[in-house]
């Protein structure tokens, strides 16, 4: 497969082209849920998730059988300032951990009947950092948007991606900082566990980050600046699931992140995503709110790896499976109020 | 299977020594857990999940593969007072629904692997309209609770109860107020839809049910005069889940105002259990509330038939397949922080 862009410019005009949900099959979708053996509404969210899925895939009536997880893993040279829990080698360690199985995000993609693949991006040579200049040049995003693209299965019926990187919570809070606004303290949460003085760091290295790279472009363009390439993979595999009408669940906040840099290059760019979780990083639940994303599910977790996004493919699958298994009421004799 | 009580008062008996969660079994998950590769506590509440349910289960480490679904159904007398938007047959319709595979339930139960099992209580004589006089005669409660305990499977590794039944939200309206206290209005919610002079119907009903019976014994006494056999059998049902040592996932307000007769006769009674889900009911979470749990999922789910606890289920299993299947920070060679 190959990307069908070879310029950030080209990148930008799919952006700007790309479809959008189908009114008349979200409309048919709605008729065909208020026949079913349920009283209406009574589903809640998963009635919501069944027609907000059906308005992008339609086709028959169908379950979800093929959800697909993505996990991007990149290096940052923000690492460098001390700004992590665990070290900048963790990263590959981690990424060995996927490929054996070892992994949260292994367990749980296999629960929910996901595959999983794992996408490690130049683990050996990790982006610059922030504070000194931009973490990559044009080349170096374009070939992790590219490497994000090409991660998608054109057969997955679901995507999910999520990210392994160390230091890429300082790397995501400058992103949320500088294109929603506020202060570095506001946006810097502890990660994978930095102590008060480690805390006081990171926010004072996103503040360092965001003054440098300040109102410099669009989405993508502070992407490039503040970014790394697990969060510019996140980007170019959303952007490539919405070409090919394949719905979306975000993860955490590093995600998020990313996907805020896709929807302010792009207004409606999120439209084919659902948000999987409210993660307890500190930022995230302001930013699913500069999203307009309510989460699917909220159980503490803060962990990356795609883990929350992943879990919610349960909660989609199983509201396909009603929309397109329950009987009607004619169909079961059951009289309606 | 016979169940091993012949009366209320042996029922009251194994209530009274009912097994406890082992500290040991939790301590020994929980260093597990702290192995594991991600940052302590990352997971959340997935960690929560997994150290509760080894504090009952022990054994091996092992993933949970054998869920069990018992969605009891009851006719209660108090519909004849036009409690609900529905007319009572719908009971019996929504059960040939259930075995026909046909309702929301079937597609959640199959979409988390669990199996599901019916289990329809006398529907043809619908409990006495307790605003006349007990729902139930104790030959009646006992062999509803009967009837509850027989059903759980030895072999499930978790459990789930939920119920059908036309005018239920009204019976456990009724027991929640009896038991906790507060006015009729607050306990009553719309139910499968009713409007507003239905739902001013309703808490006249409630008010003078709770009037008729007020401080009138324990928790099993209150199930007896206001509740359902539906109700019973989930009762008898988390009681035998007890027993074997199965842990129970709780559905919503029915199935918790169930459980809080079971709370309101032991205190302790509900500690092998969680709740799956906040009901949208008017009254959900005030109930979780005073029986001190916080739900898993909220997704604004106001079916009943179990399907909150079954979508529950995904979690609970991807809680279990992390901690019995992740590699621990020396088998990945990961550094810790």
């Amino acid at each position: 497969m190959t990307a069908p862009f070879a310029t950030l410019t080209e990148f930008r005009g799919l952006l700007a082209a790309q479809p959008g949900a189908d009114a008349a099959l979200r409309d048919a979708a709605a008729a065909h849920d208020l026949q079913l053996t349920k009283p209406p509404g009574a589903l809640g969210r998963l009635e919501d998730l069944a027609l907000w899925y059906r308005s992008w895939r339609g086709g028959p009536l169908a379950e979800i059988t093929s959800p697909q997880v993505i996990v991007f893993a990149g290096n940052h040279g923000v690492a460098a300032r001390g700004v992590s829990a665990f070290p900048a080698e963790v990263t590959a360690q981690m990424v060995m951990n996927f490929e054996h199985g070892g992994a949260a995000i292994n367990q749980i993609a296999r629960s929910v009947g996901a595959h999983l693949d794992v996408v490690a991006l130049d683990l050996e040579a990790p982006t610059k950092d922030f504070t000194a200049g931009p973490a990559m040049d044009e080349a170096g995003l374009l070939a992790a948007l590219t490497a994000g693209w090409n991660a998608v299965n054109p057969e997955a019926d679901l995507l999910v991606v999520g990210e392994m990187g160390i230091g890429n919570t300082t790397s995501a809070a400058a992103l949320a900082c500088a294109l929603v606004g506020g202060t570095a303290d506001e946006w810097t949460g502890r990660g994978t566990g930095v102590d008060d003085a480690g805390l006081a760091l990171k926010a004072q290295v996103v503040a360092e980050g965001v003054a440098l790279h300040q109102e410099q472009g669009d989405g993508l363009e502070t992407l490039r600046r503040l970014g790394g390439r697990e969060l510019a993979g996140m980007v170019g595999a959303i952007a490539h699931a919405r070409v090919l009408r394949i719905p979306v669940v975000l993860n955490g906040f590093i995600c998020c992140a990313a996907a805020l840099c896709l929807a302010k290059t792009n207004e409606g760019a999120l439209d084919h995503a659902v948000a999987g979780h409210l993660s307890v990083e500190g930022g995230h639940a302001r930013l699913l709110e500069a999203l307009g994303k309510e989460p699917l599910l909220s159980l503490g977790l803060r962990l990356g790896e795609a883990s929350g996004g992943a879990l919610a493919i349960g909660v989609v699958k199983a509201a396909l499976a009603c929309h397109a298994g329950m009987a009607t009421f004619a169909q079961a004799g059951v009289s309606e109020e």
